[in-house]
């Protein structure tokens, strides 16, 4: 079972535009092959279906799981954030209050959603479970994870480096740093049954000079914590791989936090007519407040 | 963000015997059109979509996409309980131990999966996002939810028709029960806002003397119950909507309890050497057992 | 068995311009999940697997899959004539003739068809079968059906607001009126089965001032007829359901009308070489027309 | 336009047996990629997308197009027919009356739909409109529809091979007659254009000895006749190319006739409870009668 | 089995500047339905599923497989140096080096790819197996592979209309002719089986004197020759199929060539440290050297 | 370019009966996710986009993707040699030659191909080319390649524990063998990059004294020896990574050899008239016959 907090993992400053363009390059962290919505999903059905009795391992599946459910709201708030506000109501007759969606890459955010995100990829593709790898093989599974990590941490690099809307790299920044993490538990997992990396990782390498505020969340030592995102104190093995030096070069000693971390109020959003979102007339609306009315 | 806790939300008993085409059938719950992945996922993107101010609509999408990630691991740990112990591992030079694959409906059970889960439906076809609905309408949302909460249920009627395996049936019927409150959930909202359902729902309309399972859950009134799977009593919404009289004609008195169901233990599964599976051998075994020594 | 007339069920003014942004935004009408392909076949197969003996439901299912297949037609031919004109044969020989391709937003527009119309959303999806709803339950199929053409409806209202091509608005106001009145057939026949639909529906709810040609269709009662499209008067029950007051507070009186709409001549297209279609030569292009003076 | 005509093309005697294999086996020839879906939406989207003034070949693909919407209902009803019967309601408490779904090769027939067609192949795969061509090449469309027809008929052969089942049989041999009229059609539009087949048409070759049902409609000159499927006498094309002596060398003499077959009854399929089909109780059938009355 | 030359079939001249647009249009002749990895799986599909012995069509499948691996070659590289320059390492603190991608038809060739080709189509759909056709049937796989050839030849002519860059041209006029070769043998192989085609091919006819390059390569009599793509003078009955005149009006003879094309060098592309590719840093490329200096 | 040899690369005994299920179950290993036709793709577009001066990385690409060309062609032969004889040309008039169709796991491999391979995977899922990847980063596509080619492997693990049949385990232990040397060339590049394995690869361990005929593949050699796939000694780099000692603790010594392995001959299947297949009746047998005498 999973509780919910109404939080997100990381504050999202106001966009410096509405920017559809934005949006959709990050939608490929949302739904794409190696975005949020496959890492939760890999993880969750690994831990689901683990056998045999190292639990450690099984455990640590479950806290990364459990954190990447965040961060699909973490980031799905970001595109609806740079979506905002890039159409108007009409006010005059002659008005195409909708007409910014012919220009944009994915007019589904207009046409389908609400100006909102869509569980699709960055060319379009819908997310598709056909993704989620398990092969039950332990040395398999921490491989491929590792390698997921790494990949997803390369393209929100890339990502940084296509567009400086801050509501865009605020998220994309945290992401990079997160997903640095999640690369650290695998590769260590993988050092706990003997492998030792020199030093072919992290991959990829940056030079965080040029991100700021990558640099920033590197020096509250974001990129050495895992948080076990539990409740109640449940017995968790995750700290019994997790801990000591980490297994790249950088110097970082590895660090679990029981619990999760305090985050941030999730963005709320106002009606757009033109989109009939929610959509609720003068009728409807006073039926809605009633409802309030009465808590 | 989210919050596990190491709970199943209902007690699975032991599968009468290992059963490959129920487990195959149940995969529809898990990863069909209608199953519980998709649920999760589209009131997941409703709720983190969600325009205006009728806050109680959003937070009662919460509740329930938070609810289905606990019907996920029910269902995918209810496959798991079916699969084991289909093959044997060979103790003959002429065994062929995983011969069961090539006679059952989903050999990617036992040749992709070490005899688990997949996140696919009953006719093996991956769960695809593009089955999330999200029109940023409210009405529409809720009308939408509501024939997908039916929709799910009816499946699960058929499926408890399917076969009486103990396991299966167990976890079937629960979610036939809770699939009924989920739809009181949406048909209830859409009263709020007017709309009459006289008798025609709830659908199905089944019998439960035909289906004592039910019937059981039915009296510990599991069928009139919402829980916010929150953990700390922050404000929720939902309470505003899912009060009162049941939407259907059946006396059911609807009630929200802040926080979420006892549950029962995860199932844990037994290493499945023919699968390569978890696959250690002495020497790494010997090296992650030093890993939990070191705990 | 179905029979053809040659006709439109509208007539589309030229368009504006060509317009390839406003045909693939229209190709959702066409293809899209709530496009006029997926009503179409989701109401043919719900009236072929019907059961039982309730058959005003199942002829009023026939009676609108096949107004959908003129409605495929209207959309189709709006879609090709947004497209002609947008390139020209070259007459320099330093020309590009289809460089327009690379800035549209489906290049398969220009490069697989030959600047018309392709079975796809407006995200270039290709239509799939897996968006057919048939769960064989009465009340469960017509409120999808419900739902579906509210959707589509909302859909048609955003592409209203995404260009003001006249060819365009033409057919998108068309439809707009079309789907409301299927809305209505829907929501007709659940009020015959209890149910009381208040002040919830329409959805979405338009202001039909600021949608000039809407109103205009409106001022005909296009929003409240249903014709059989039958062509020998065979008996039809859908007029036992779609009668009397419209299930709507808008103040319609529901008819049905034995038949079909007058319509308008199918468009014609010209000749595109740079297309290589129909691509007959001299020799090829006699051959045809010896076919032709031989009838 | 279109208009309906509530008749099959072709009458189908009774299943010798409830029969979900043959059931199944017969998908492929409704949602295959050969199958009826496919060529009444290749033809339909060839018709609409025509260019030039070579109406002849436009109205022929028109005809066929209007023809295949007629396929699509003869092949599902007969698919209705075989899986009809195959499970029983609940007599005893411990009956488990859809446990057939566990042993048929679609289990969506019993879980998806309530015993009946879906818009798949014989695999399960949905149908694709990425399978629809449509190049605007006169002779390339042609030249594919052809192949389209000569494919569609071999697999129709193949699949005579693979049960005797006479509902089966009935509508294969229908259809495998059928398709060879629609190969000469094709084969004589590129006749017209210069083409001579000698004896490589038609593929497959069949021996109708073996086929006693393909032989008797032959005997009817089932096998030379094309209808307009037109329902007023407007000017149609097609015969000015679909005339004189069969492009094969089987002594066929072709004609077109104005109008349609006479064909058969739609058949009527029965209430399934176990399947909540049409899943109307005592109160809903009522009103659902009341409807019927006020007619 | 295969073996590999380290060459490509037709030289590339440099592009005239770096040209995401016409990377991605190229994409069709890649990954699209007539692309170049269809017809090498298709052919390969169809040689290997060969039945009975009639070898010198089974040869020429094989043949045309081999020929089509290098047109993958050829046409990957030629969207890699049309892709190649288009961003920019970043040199100053506020560079955004990726930005070209966000105005890019296809993100994925700088998000997915390092600025690469992909295996999907101009409107990037990967590519799918579900496009290889193989009936096992001699005339018809002939028939379709025909239809195969001229749609891709179709493709490649309109391709050659949308843009007049010079490293884009050189390819596509090069498929140009070498599809027009692949229609001959087709066309002959069906010639040979009684079939005589008039003037109704090839399609499409197009006027070499708008597209020099590709007269240039007919001047070269490239448009009659095959080779055999083998290098060891085994038997190859193509020859036997495709000699004499050519099955079209154009007055060519027929070739075989035993062996392979001169070709040209394979184009090699720089390192891309925006895109992290290859990603070495000092001390990895010290290592990597370290590998080439021990050879 | 590549060349073609009239070879497989290793025999394939008679299969000791006809065996559609165990030719569905090798699907796998050619169609699937982790089978030889992505390994092949994969290879051979992380070589053709291969960035920087790193050659030996991208030579030994090019050989792997060269080899696994022929991996395709070896377990294509050996499923065509598993369904071969399955059904039998009818001899009664109430023969139903093709029945066995209904009962295999695959009818399209009797419906749509002439009982042969098709190109999906065990669930009958088409191959997609979405499966491919290529991050254009050097340490990232060695670490994927390995996981790749261990998974492959382990699935052929698995695959030999589900049937005995002699054609089938002679082509899966091939394949396990030469999986294992794709690992080692993987492993081994990545530790000229500064990793180091210890003991946790191989994945899969296993036991060959329960595998004989893979015991006695190693026995030659095999699991240490690569070809370079080339057929003129051109320069090749492979041989600066594999060399000296095996990554793994299995003693090996690895070597690279020009050239390519003897093989075996490909297989010939006999005509099967029930499926049409090549389909001529005597006239087109004839002609064909000409052809070759013509030679």
């Amino acid at each position: 079972m999973f509780l919910s907090v109404k939080r997100i993992p990381h504050p999202i400053p106001p966009a410096d535009r509405p920017d559809p363009k934005a949006a959709q390059a990050l939608q490929e962290g949302l739904g794409g092959q190696f975005g949020e919505m496959r890492t939760m999903m890999q993880y969750f059905f690994q831990n689901m279906n683990f056998r045999g009795d190292a639990t450690p391992y099984q455990d640590l599946l479950r806290c990364i799981a459990t954190e990447e459910m965040g961060h699909v709201e973490q980031i799905t708030n970001t595109i609806n954030m740079l979506l905002d506000g890039a159409s108007n109501p009409s006010t005059q007759p002659d008005d195409i209050p909708l007409s910014v969606a012919l220009d944009s890459p994915n007019i589904h955010h207009f046409l389908v959603a609400a100006q909102s995100a869509r569980p699709v990829d960055a060319a379009g593709n819908p997310w598709s479970a056909s993704y989620v790898y398990d092969s039950g093989n332990l040395v398999l599974n921490m491989l491929y994870n590792l390698m997921l990590e790494a990949t997803g941490r390369l393209q929100k690099c890339r990502l940084y480096e296509m567009s400086n809307n801050k509501a865009f790299r605020a998220t994309v920044s945290y992401l990079i740093v997160r997903d640095l993490v999640h690369e650290k538990v695998f590769a260590k997992a993988l050092e706990t049954l003997g492998v030792s990396w020199g030093k072919a990782l992290p991959v990829p390498r940056i030079n965080t000079d040029n991100m700021p505020e990558v640099k920033d969340l590197e020096s509250k030592n974001l990129n050495n914590i895992m948080w076990t995102f539990t409740n109640n104190g449940e017995p968790n093995g995750m700290a019994e791989i997790f801990k000591g030096e980490s297994p790249f070069d950088d110097g970082g000693t590895l660090e679990v936090i029981d619990g999760f971390p305090e985050g941030a109020d999730i963005p709320t959003y106002p009606e757009v007519p033109q989109e009939f979102s929610p959509g609720l007339d003068t009728e409807l609306k006073k039926l809605a407040q009633q409802v309030q009315a009465s808590g």
